[in-house]
């Protein structure tokens, strides 16, 4: 009985005592799992957006994006927008993708890599929204593209993905209200094209940027042009948009009064916003009636500094000139070299203004700006008497760009690049800059929206040379922001100026702007990498400021 | 043996069988929790912003706020403000906080049970970024407030929390940069008064909203008034604003040019959001220098229509009046009545016209104004000769809100809401408006901004005509946005009017404006419940449409 009631004894332990204690072990542990795993559920699921509670989106915070690029995914992905736009609509042709990731105005250098796998020409909102659900279910970066005049690598893909062109099939204007003074159309309708429609009705859409540029566009830039002075930017002129955002959902920003104080600005938003936030398929402008009568003066002085002194006492009278542009004189003189236009021009910093308003009205301030001019120093001041005359004066404004292109030898490129500064500080930061390009060496010319404190530099600069640009261009834009200027006032930051903007707007102001982009696109499919970083770069990536 | 045998095996599936059984069933729950505690935590903390993929914030999908009010913790609060601003500056005199709550000027009845803890008045950014640090560690609601004008229960509080006043210590001009033509100034600024301080220097700022209110509401509404035709809104006047975020952070949106396109127009989104997204502190102001000359006329029409056709030909015909208001022969009765003008007027539909310009200029607009005014049936046309009669005329124009507030019993209360619409609209939403109004049986006017299509109807009402007044308002909105228009051109939506934006913009894009409200203010403390809800109605919480 002794071996067996050891046995027993034993064995009864083993029953209770030793398995019992490691269940309780393993029910403590069961218990802590749960617990974590409980807890971790009802943070990471219930409050799945409440979870960070600051109000902005630093570098440090954000993953890096993923897409979904094999070539079989791809190919999947050309079978539904085959399905949605048809395949003629569709195209991988290499010329065709080739020329939507760069042009030769482009002072960014894109990745041949990151080139699209095709090109898409929607035709309606609807489609362009069902495009967008294919992309963000199957997670494939987008580009949205119009006119492709865009100068800081604004529609250069970075991430491979497609390209959706609105200029084949979404270029029409939809609606005129007369009676409104507003217009409904599409992504893909020039501004040029516009206009000429609209002169039957005594109508006008003021902003002015490069030739061949789309509405679509100009509403991602935000750009502006000679009659921002007096009728304000792209932001000033857009009513309403259409949007179709990164998943697929539609809204319209607004309705058509001109005027409006509900909910939160959207449309301006938008604006400016460089195809991150959503792809734009509607856009209602206002538009502006014709000013009865027209004028245009040209009047060139010793100095950028007389010039900006002239432009001090027109603006501090309160003449309501229409623009005043500046050209410097090197750009006088490429205009001369180029021969295209039909006189020959003083050779120093040149203003050009115009006038706008009844007839009178527009004779008196002719008069009146005849006589600032004088007083400032100015050495002549020729003024339009009709309009064979206004054309005349104007044409040397229109043709500054081409004339420094003009400048060119074989194989070169040219740079425009655009900032601004408080009014009182343009001549300072414009003899400084041409001061500083003179040293380098480089052709250049300077060619100023003067009434804005907006000017852009065009440099001329072959590949060996592209370094040399590339510094030019960054003194500049640290001399604009240490003005307190902007490091652009109309061309938008692209690729180029992104990194810049931390500079410009501090470091906190920017986390705010990631916050918006991570808000509406949190995956990253809208023209990524544009406007805000959403990785942290390579060590090396960004210049030192 | 046998018993034992029998007995030994018993003990022996009791040691091996059964409790490891139990063992091991504990253990594939232990995994299956651990598993899905697992990725509940990789997914909910891994990718806390990421986990929602979609662009728009449905209310579907909000949680209501939540806050710490108990007095314990109000107390405790209350003692942090005094460390930041000094025991001077919090204030819980029931006076104060009640004033800070409601006035007499708003359409909104607020909640009693609502009225803030306390008042803090700060002094500087700095002090305001330390509160909201305060207010968001402790997660108590707050609402900004500076001239306390607004129309609509902008600041009317909903939560409780605290009231965050600017118009004490924070209404100073910061620096006046005349030949940039922008001036920096703080939130407690009047427009009158900044107005005053400019005119030394030849300069104005011109929206013209209601007397009384500050820079800062001046932002939260994205207000304007009668120079809007002419010089556009607040959002066409702010050039940068310095804002404290809901977690603390301070932005400034952008530096001092008077263009730029560099990021996302963080300004813009700021003017007329009623201070849901952040407090400003600071705000750049862009000006305008005084026009040479100016001058005033009024005609009469023999009905709405007539007048509406008289401001279509000046439009048509690009002439560039300043501003151009309009009078209902009811608003006209009320003026004479009043007698506040040096002058009797004609009982009719009246337009005010501004002109500015160059003298010539000036005079020529009158002249052509006078005559496209006869053609359109006018019955009288009167034009100021000198600054006195210019003064004299427009004293009508000034007087309309007053002489309507006369026409008041005892008890009674003035109702002003606004709409506006696509110009050519105009004349029918007034004329079907005041139809609806005069049978209402209520004492009511309109003033018009006619060159934008917004007017405001001023409505007189007791307590028992509350609800009469109520629907005649509610019918005004339907109007509008069925004609494309807007439930609000300037006061913005406060309480009153923000469940019609869904009417107006369709549920998407009031979505997509939530979307940005839980981006800023994930936690809802700043002016919750304004503008978009975060979290749904009760049942017949929301009029029906």
């Amino acid at each position: 009985m002794d071996r067996l009631a050891r046995e027993r004894s034993d064995l009864e332990r083993m029953a209770r005592t030793r398995p019992e204690s490691k269940l309780a072990r393993n029910f403590s542990l069961t218990f802590v799992l749960f617990f974590v795993g409980g807890v971790s559920w009802i943070l990471g699921y219930q409050y799945p957006r409440d979870v960070d509670p600051s109000s902005t989106l630093p570098l440090s915070a954000t993953k890096p994006p993923q897409f979904k690029l094999s070539p079989a995914h791809l190919e999947a992905a050309w079978a539904d927008f085959v399905d949605i736009v048809g395949e003629h609509n569709v195209s991988t042709v290499e010329d065709d993708v080739k020329q939507h990731a760069t042009s030769e105005w482009s002072s960014y250098q894109s990745d041949p890599a990151k080139t699209p796998f095709c090109v898409v020409y929607p035709s309606s909102t609807e489609e362009v929204a069902a495009i967008m659900k294919v992309c963000h279910v199957r997670r494939i970066p987008v580009v949205g593209y119009s006119g492709g005049t865009s100068l800081e690598g604004h529609f250069a893909p970075t991430r491979g993905g497609i390209c959706i062109d609105f200029g084949r099939n979404m270029d029409k204007v939809l609606a005129l209200h007369k009676a409104d003074l507003d217009v409904v159309v599409q992504p893909g309708v020039g501004w040029e094209s516009l206009n000429e429609q609209l002169a039957d009705d005594n109508l006008f859409f003021p902003p002015d940027p490069g030739p061949g540029a789309q509405i679509g566009g100009m509403i991602g830039t935000g750009c502006s042009g000679t009659n921002a002075y007096r009728y304000g930017t792209m932001r000033e002129w857009v009513l309403s948009l259409t949007v179709v955002l990164a998943d697929g959902t539609v809204i319209k920003t607004r309705q058509r009064p001109r005027k409006s104080s509900a909910g939160y600005d959207l449309t301006r938003l938008f604006v400016g916003s460089e195809g991150t936030l959503g792809l734009v398929t509607e856009a209602t402008l206002k538009l502006c009636v014709r000013p009865a009568a027209e004028s245009v003066a040209v009047a060139s002085f010793p100095s950028i500094r007389h010039a900006a002194d002239c432009v001090a006492r027109v603006v501090g009278d309160g003449i309501p000139v229409a623009a005043v542009e500046i050209l410097d004189d090197d750009q006088m003189r490429f205009i001369n070299a180029a021969g295209a236009t039909s006189r020959q021009w003083r050779e120093a910093p040149t203003l050009f203004f115009k006038f706008t308003g009844t007839d009178r009205g527009v004779k008196e301030q002719v008069e009146i700006v005849r006589q600032l001019s004088r007083r400032a120093g100015g050495q002549s001041f020729d003024f339009a008497r009709d309009k064979t005359e206004q054309g005349e004066l104007w044409s040397a404004r229109k043709e500054a760009l081409w004339s420094t292109m003009a400048q060119r030898r074989p194989g070169d490129h040219v740079w425009t690049g655009d900032v601004a500064v408080p009014m009182s500080r343009l001549p300072d930061i414009i003899e400084e800059s041409k001061k500083d390009m003179k040293a380098s060496g480089l052709t250049s010319s300077i060619v100023g929206h003067v009434g804005d404190g907006n000017f852009h530099m065009i440099l001329v600069y072959s590949d060996a040379e592209r370094r040399l640009a590339e510094d030019c261009v960054h003194r500049m834009v640290k001399r604009a922001v240490e003005m307190e200027g902007t490091v652009t006032g109309e061309h938008g930051v692209g690729l180029v100026k992104r990194d810049y903007l931390p500079h410009e707007l501090g470091e906190t102001t920017v986390d705010a702007m990631r916050r918006i982009k991570a808000a509406f696109d949190p995956l990253c499919l809208l023209n990524c990498d544009k406007v805000v970083r959403v990785e942290k770069p390579a060590k090396g990536e960004v210049a030192e400021w």
